[in-house]
């Protein structure tokens, strides 16, 4: 049992909101760990990022209003994917070129 | 006469603030218009953006600040081109996936 949470759909999503979600560390960490399979589905907590849980929260709510990744909310947790066919049929690259750009995350 | 503007080395470059700097839609069409001819100098008001000069001045000066643009100043105008061997040797590809991302500029 479950439930997605609410996402633009791949019209919707705009380039301002997502350049603007990968503008920070943290978030393009998420997004680099996902991208390193994009079949996995992660929780929030295994990403190994050193925030408060609300601030957490907060960017994982940023990158999922900007449709860059979907969240399940199987009520104990939130499982975390990559939407790539989403960045890539809208934005080509783009991902790519932003996760490439930085030091390869361990 | 005139003077080159304050700006980032290339080592200083940070994904963060050219991703920042590139979530705008007008930062965006000026990035666009340079591009397609990384040769040219244009001036500020060359880019038909329908802003008051105070925010035509801010935009600029937040893509001069995170190494983007380069900006001349002649006095009577100021002369941008976009660092595009910068760009290309931190970030490959990424300031034209973001070009190519949107619909053609005119």
């Amino acid at each position: 049992m479950g439930d997605w949470l609410p996402e633009p759909t791949r019209a919707q999503m705009s380039l301002d909101a997502v350049l603007h979600a990968l503008s920070d560390p943290h978030r393009r960490r998420i997004v680099a760990m996902l991208a390193a399979d994009v079949e996995q589905r992660r929780t929030c907590t295994s990403f190994g990022l050193t925030l408060a849980k609300s601030n957490r929260t907060h960017h994982f709510r940023m990158l999922r209003e900007a449709g860059v990744v979907r969240q399940w909310d199987a009520g104990n947790a939130k499982l975390n994917l990559l939407r790539v066919d989403d960045l890539e049929a809208r934005f080509p690259g783009l991902h790519q070129a932003i996760v490439a750009a930085e030091p390869r995350i361990a």
